[in-house]
């Protein structure tokens, strides 16, 4: 089994988070996308979209997408669970998941890829677009901020994969300096939380 | 139970059209978009984000999210089964799922979000990333073009969520005059099962 991994990268990070909460260890294959190696005909062989990461099986199968390899590893490892104990609990995790993906880790993306001088060569940057998404990050923010009112995780008494979507989503912020607003102090505190576990730097 | 709906929108299409190939039968409630009734405080308490579908349970507990939504059904009604059969499958069907959605489904509804008359005043477009997504969404569908060479649906044997999201994302494209290309005769091809299926007008 192997990782085809990105060290910098919110999605990879969202899987070395899975894993090490897990205690699962993956040998892993850095990908160097400063040489655009992810847009070789030898990656695009592995994933043809040309992103991180990717798991490839001892049979040679090869999944794609976080969510997807972290669901594979939780069928086969379903302790401690991390997408839900029962039916409405793991439609509740989807659901948070969702949520922090669609309203934060994907805006905060698309405000870094279109404000980042980082991205400047690398894609066609639409700089209005990448400022509404940091607005709608931050709305969004709000809304999560709200809901973890007296709540220690964002979709269940555990932490769980949701938990780790929006954390990467945050951390991804920083780069663009789109932080947590002071005043959303459930959200702040929950941020405390989650950095604080000994996987948040896997 | 009761599902808010919303008739022309993508997301509520992806949960009717999972229902009605399982055979389940949900009361709706559809929501005015035209009139804004998704922006209303009323709304918002069943879903902050304010967006369709979202599905309530006989004890009041709101699941939104169409794959949340459909997963919760899926525990409970596990045959046929759309998010696969065993963990490689529902790894697969995750992953083609996230793909399509990803991919496809979301940069067709940027093309439409932000080329469309239909959204001058409802948000603020940005129509070079309009026409961004546009370029994106054809060059994903290409990569499922050439996946679908030889298979009848996306992720497995069966007809999965991940052929439902692709369906739907293809769907929305007609509205901004993106199609499939002539050329992509697999996609063609499959994309004329999965029309013809009773399903497909739910």
């Amino acid at each position: 089994m192997k990782l085809y991994d990105l060290a910098a990268g919110s999605n990879p990070r969202r899987v070395r988070i899975y894993l090490a909460e897990k205690g699962i260890e993956v040998p892993s294959q850095p990908v160097d996308m400063m040489k655009r190696e992810n847009e070789q005909p030898e990656y695009r062989k592995i994933n043809p979209f040309g992103k991180m990461p990717a798991l490839e099986l001892d049979d040679g199968t090869i999944l794609t997408e976080s969510m997807a390899i972290c669901r594979y590893f939780e069928e086969l490892n379903p302790e401690p669970p991390m997408f839900g104990r029962n039916p409405l609990e793991k439609a509740q995790v989807e659901m948070w998941n969702r949520r922090a993906e669609l309203n934060v880790l994907i805006p905060v993306a698309m405000c870094f890829q279109h404000t980042s001088d980082f991205w400047i060569g690398r894609l066609e940057q639409h700089k209005g677009w990448g400022e509404a998404s940091r607005a709608n990050a931050l709305a969004s923010m709000a809304i999560f901020d709200e809901h973890l009112k007296g709540r220690e995780f964002v979709a269940s008494d555990d932490y769980t994969v949701a938990d780790i979507t929006l954390q990467c989503g945050i951390l991804l912020g920083k780069g663009v300096a789109l932080k947590i607003p002071e005043e959303l102090e459930n959200l702040t505190a929950w941020w405390g939380r989650v950095t604080s576990r000994p996987t948040a730097r896997a």
